[in-house]
């Protein structure tokens, strides 16, 4: 085998995911691409908002020598300070530029950090259903993922979490707003997390770290929040992006966030400038850096998606689907009407709909339908999904 | 410990580094950043060529919704299209636009392939002196970095490598035009390489790549030209990166490139597009893909860099030391006039000049200046260089 082993079984094992994107591909080369109805991709469908486009061209209007060249690992000092401004008011706790490192995306900043954390065999408890690539993101580094299923509502049941740490849990993983499920953990269940881990860092006498992967923050809906993390535990990083809520995933842009009350604040800092440069990042780009920094706070309109949510929410429903209305992010996760979700998800293919099994994401039983999509494809797949729920009614 | 051992021994070890970074910094705020001669990074001075700021601004006033969204994790394919035209011609081989994967630069590039390629205890050869990175790369996947010496001027010692190689030898890593040698592997040498490793391939059962890092390619001098490593070897990499010679390292920008007619092509391209994604890189950049896809061929006038070495080269000389004029790259690697390069390198400092240690490089009784800086640094820091030399005469 020339290909590494376990790049290898990576491949082969999500060669049954591949190849419903190729059956898509197929059916779309097949029926013209809009006659398929393609939820399967979080590629958010709404353009940046103006402002973006006016920051990007003022500062490359602008830019003088040297603004292409490396800067200190971390990113650009001033880039840094306007986000720790930001964040400062974010989490309610006074942030400095030397708590945050600029990465690349949301998987940057986790990989780095992981990088930085993990020796081998570390655990990594991170709640299910969840983002697929975590378990490589941790396996990169030598660490093992340890999953613990959440609720039937998807909030995070603290007693699994519990008896799923042991001497080698390093950290607690979560994402929320999440992907699958759309769900936001309340401030209650995060206060009470935070507690665990205090107690059971202090039990197995070494720091678990509650890392919060939060690239869908600012979508949220019916005047959700989503709790501040480093208000729930000192000892916790923050990762995000901007791929999301500035509708930019492909420049890579996001940053990490150390607690300022972290024990080891400025060891860890130092580990991600050094795990950056040595995983090949070496910086996150630079000119995107500077455009960020200008717009801190600023999002698509969320509304956008909340109606996308509803009338998708709502035609599921009255088809008979079951669902938990998500208050965030740009998913929903029904339940299938049969065990298979893989079968479902192929019969759904032959309405011309594509969305993605729960299995994936270690939700089996669930499917997942990204509503990033035009309200048009929403509307004309109703019907589609609804022909398929009848047939097992 | 709360770091990962790894890292935090990383860090111990380049603890002297810093250190001398540190006093670089403490020189700087003491004597004034002006009155010190930095020529310790390898950070062009340069301004990108006018044609890259034309590019950018006409990409950035023109493109539309959807611009900055994912694309497939190779790159934009119009994108892969126009590298593989340029790099056909600059290889001297049919290349198709799906043997290009977009990456972060170079080493994104070598750390996606690295990925692809090593299972543990894999071990990978590099000529030394090397970059000193190459270590963490390897290491990343679990590799073992398998270090050669070049003769004594810099060029490819075949037998040395020959000897190195075993069973576990899974590629080996070259980099011509060198960084810190600036030395370019001959035509010749490449060639006897090739011929090696096929026998070597054979021999052993399994393919032992050659990956080369090209990042300098571009910035040669007296006409040298840089061998195309696709006709000296089929089973071979490239990766590459516009960070030296468009003056944009901190926009992490390049691409890897396999071989036509590497066996196992198919599977290798298909093993980085999972690899970028899971290592967190998950594409390059997309704005600075489309604005490099422009620009196949452009570089900085790399007459000024020639200028810059000779007038150092020769002042160095007259001074009394010990240099290969090297052909490419903006790096001299002159010998330290005692065995101690750190201590000779601090006796530089003292003269507010800041250069690198070839122990750090895997070269010891050398040290390594980066000439990527102004004329005046230069024309300023000759006394000082000539101060140091005649002690030690």
């Amino acid at each position: 085998m020339t290909i590494a082993k376990k790049v290898s079984t990576a491949m082969q094992k999500s060669s049954w995911i591949r190849k419903m994107f190729e059956e898509g591909a197929r059916l779309k080369a097949e029926h013209g691409a809009g006659n398929v109805f393609d939820f399967s991709l979080g590629n958010p469908n709404l353009p940046p908002p103006d402002e973006f486009g006016s920051a990007l061209l003022d500062i490359v209007s602008t830019c003088g020598p040297g603004s292409h060249c490396y800067m200190p690992q971390p990113g650009h000092p001033d880039v840094c300070k306007s986000i720790a401004a930001y964040i400062s008011e974010e989490q309610g706790i006074e942030i400095a530029p030397g708590d945050v490192i600029m990465t690349c995306g949301a998987a940057g900043a986790l990989n780095v950090m992981l990088k930085a954390l993990l020796d081998p065999g570390d655990e990594v408890i991170v709640p299910t259903p969840c983002f697929v690539e975590y378990n490589f993101y941790v396996d990169n580094h030598g660490g093992v993922l340890r999953t613990v299923p959440c609720n039937a509502d998807f909030s995070l049941d603290l007693e699994a979490i519990e008896a799923a740490i042991n001497d080698k849990t390093k950290a607690v993983l979560i994402n929320s707003p999440n992907n699958p499920t759309g769900q936001i953990y309340s401030e209650e269940s995060l206060k009470a997390l935070g507690e665990l881990l205090v107690s059971k860092s202090q039990a197995h006498d070494r720091i678990i770290y509650l890392l919060s992967d939060e690239p869908y923050r600012k979508i949220v809906f019916d005047g959700s929040v989503v709790p501040s993390i480093f208000k729930a535990y000192d000892q916790s990083i923050v990762a995000t992006s901007y791929s999301k809520d500035l509708s930019i995933p492909g420049e890579r842009i996001g940053f990490a966030a150390v607690h300022p009350r972290a024990i080891h604040n400025e060891e860890i800092m130092a580990a991600m400038a050094l795990t950056i440069r040595i995983l090949g990042f070496v910086n996150a780009p630079s000119l995107m850096q500077r455009v960020v920094a200008d717009l801190q706070g600023l999002s698509v309109d969320i509304g956008i998606y909340e109606r996308k949510r509803d009338l998708l929410c709502n035609g599921l429903k009255e088809a008979g689907y079951d669902i938990e209305t998500p208050p965030g992010a740009f998913y929903l996760f029904p339940k299938t009407p049969i065990e298979d979700d893989v079968e479902f998800v192929r019969q759904l293919q032959k309405e011309l709909i594509l969305t993605v099994p729960g299995s994936g994401f270690m939700g089996p039983g669930h499917f997942r339908i990204a509503y990033c999509v035009d309200d048009d494809t929403i509307v004309k797949a109703l019907p589609g999904f609804k022909r398929v729920m009848d047939r097992y009614k």
